[in-house]
């Protein structure tokens, strides 16, 4: 059994002041006392009470390793739900690389990606959805992000559904005992509490799985369409956005083939934009390609900036304008007026009249991202387009792609439950409904998750967490 | 006072699984007790033992910022020898920055590069070059200097001196007494003592100082320097040994301008490559500095690979030995024959001869630094010419510059000191040169050491150390 080794890992970054090591296991202390003298003599590792630090020396042989304080966890109080150590030296790569080969020498082995967030979940110490947020955690850059995470972490909507499953699962039983007397035309589940049961539930779960595109948004960041007529100056308005020099910026038409991603954050949200190669008639298929990409990724973005080139506004918005205002209908569609050093006031004028007229509800604005005017008052009118709403640690939004799409199939299931309640199908065949929507939500948890998905899930971990 | 101060600093590098922060100063434990809510109620932080772990919540405001946990110590029995606190959190840029945004606004601030240490030795944990010790060990990647900084870590040689210094401390004094009863000419100080202590200083010293070379060597590599006439492919060869590509490479002569260094690990010993301007005539102002560089560059090292086109051997040994073979007199002198895929068999035997002939005591070998032959034989010749001693933990070893001048002036000191008593000069001025060597013994512990020289030393530590 995975679960029996004693594991070890280095869970802090290389080249820091101090660096620490875990240790978990059965073994874990006893191990630990082997390549451990404490300065005090009476200091006995396993004799010390949990929760304590000792002082004192790793040795190899007669050789001093390093001074190091102990950390000494017993199961189940601990991350893991076993008997921990933590090791803490001075972070230098050449002692922490010996003090691991010891503990390895001495019968623990290298941790798997994540597999300390795995045993504490194995161990009944959080479930799947809060082992997921540990990672998330670990990750969050920004205070939203901090805040999804650590909402999820202390339990988030995993509570809310485990309650209604269960709920559910009675009910179910219930039902399943009417199926073992069918000659007697009993009814042991009252159909009306189920259907108040079955409403509640679709409730809560559309509510979860429509605080998606915000979690989404939140986590990955506002998807940001940039697109335009080649030589518009696309990439230069990126690279002023995220002040350097990614994208390659030239004069030559269609510079721009791959499609190039990043993240900035403005004002606390992050955005993420997608640069995209020029849209223009074109005969060459690498480019053809590339204008294909991105018509796809202006489906994926909320928010699409169409970069027109000033001093050609007129006919390039007549070009483009059939093929981009429709497929940019749900979005935020914002006309970026760029190169506006090169056209003067009346001209100016005359392109604000052009697309007051013709699009009353597109934002536009004028900036020369050559010369970074106009940046700001983008970023502002990004941050607006955005619309995100302020996140509290209360707000119960899912950011797991995982999770949305157990949710998406709990949803189904529990629609054709209230279908089933309408109709007066029998109770066998809602019974299979409420089973499979049971399923879904348990999937969230992980208390059905096979080993493939668990596997998949922390893979994706640090090392020592 | 600098020293009142509660200082906080993020200890652990960033993008770990966990990452630690550091407050140390005498209100470490209430400025933390501010932002932290233990999880069991009553554990009340102030108010637990030493040494012990606490776990709970940092807080801002309502908002959980993170689960940690408190490691805590009190004055004096820490690092630092103040009350300190370490807050283990997840390894989240964000929420690292957010705790240390806390601590801040309930009164620390940042600690300075070096600050623990330097305050473990101003409260008298530690001696000056136990702290500068403690930079070496951070900094070790190999198991010599390991030992290195741990033996001076752990005590080193400054025990030893402090020893011998209160030893010479007594009799200067009791000289300095003779003084104010000069008209009697009485002397309270047996001067054959002081001449038997005077000698064991100054072998003790001299022993001391003698093993900077080796120490250097350890901790900063070996300097091996390679020099040969241009276009020979001296930084072909510096490729194949660095086995990537520093050097820039090319056919035309006199590529190399400037001198290259890069160190590595052959055979468990740190090698530190120089690469030099090719020597040959020129006129070419900017070359002819190159070139003069080589030569300052091959001064210092202890190897020196002479690097000679294998097809144009003997007029190259003929232009270049008289230049470089003096210069390299004290040093471990290689030829390296290259571009050995170039030549016959024959042609092979003709260069040993010569090689035999007029350089019987100097080593050579051929290789093709472009084919790769040869290389490792070269590696094998290197870690043999090294002749590095093999350092235990109990080796008294200087690697520290400063150390090793401070040194340097004591011996100076007691050598006129040892002078003095053969020339039986009298007692004042026999007591100025003691007084000389004291004070450099001193400045090695750091006991007469000034702000500025502390500044100096601890500037070149990491943040949180």
């Amino acid at each position: 059994m995975i679960n029996q080794d004693t594991i070890c890992a280095i869970a802090t970054a290389q080249g820091g002041a101090i660096g620490t090591i875990r240790v978990s296991g059965k073994d874990a202390i006893t191990i630990t006392e082997k390549i451990f003298r404490p300065f005090k003599k009476d200091k006995i590792l396993h004799e010390q009470p949990a929760y304590t630090l000792t002082f004192g020396k790793i040795i190899d042989h007669e050789e001093v390793i390093d001074e190091v304080l102990i950390s000494l966890f017993k199961a189940p109080h601990s991350f893991t739900g076993e008997n921990s150590v933590e090791i803490t030296c001075h972070g230098s790569t050449y002692i922490l690389q010996k003090v691991m080969e010891l503990l390895i020498k001495n019968g623990c082995r290298t941790a798997q990606p994540g597999e300390y967030t795995q045993r504490a979940f194995l161990n009944g110490k959080m479930d799947l959805s809060q082992a997921e947020a540990v990672a998330d955690l670990i990750a969050s850059t920004s205070a939203a992000t901090h805040r999804l995470a650590m909402s999820q972490m202390r339990g988030g909507f995993s509570k809310e559904l485990a309650e209604l499953r269960n709920q559910l699962l009675h009910i179910t039983s219930m039902i399943e005992l009417e199926l073992d007397f069918s000659e007697e035309d009993v009814e042991f589940a009252n159909r009306d509490q189920l259907k108040a049961l079955a409403d509640k539930i679709e409730q809560v779960i559309s509510k979860l799985t429509n605080s998606f595109s915000v979690g989404n948004a939140i986590k990955n960041g506002v998807p940001v369409a940039i697109i335009g007529e080649t030589n518009a100056g696309k990439s230069t308005l990126l690279n002023a956005l995220l002040n350097e020099d990614k994208a390659i910026v030239s004069n030559i038409h269609g510079t721009t083939r791959d499609v190039i991603e990043d993240t900035m954050n403005i004002g606390g949200i992050t955005f993420r934009f997608i640069d995209t190669a020029g849209i223009r008639e074109t005969h060459d298929t690498i480019e053809s390609l590339g204008i294909e990409r991105t018509f796809q990724k202006l489906d994926q973005a909320e928010i699409v900036l169409w970069v027109i080139d000033a001093p050609t506004a007129t006919e390039q918005i007549q070009q483009l304008a059939e093929k981009i205002v429709p497929r940019a209908q749900s979005k935020q569609l914002i006309l970026v007026f760029n190169k506006s050093e090169l056209i003067n006031e009346s001209e100016r004028k005359g392109l604000e009249a052009l697309a007051q007229t013709h699009y009353p509800s597109l934002t536009s604005i004028f900036i020369s991202a050559k010369e970074k005017e106009g940046v700001e008052q983008l970023e502002k009118l990004l941050t607006n387009s955005a619309n995100l709403p302020t996140v509290t640690q209360n707000d119960v939004i899912v950011t797991n792609m995982r999770h949305y799409e157990a949710l998406t199939k709990a949803l189904e299931a529990i629609h054709r439950v209230q279908d089933g309640l309408e109709m007066q199908i029998s109770g066998d065949f809602l019974s299979q409904d409420i089973r499979e929507c049971i399923f879904h939500l348990n999937d969230i948890a992980g208390e059905v998750t096979n080993d493939m998905v668990l596997q998949n899930i922390f893979k994706n971990f640090c090392i020592g967490k």
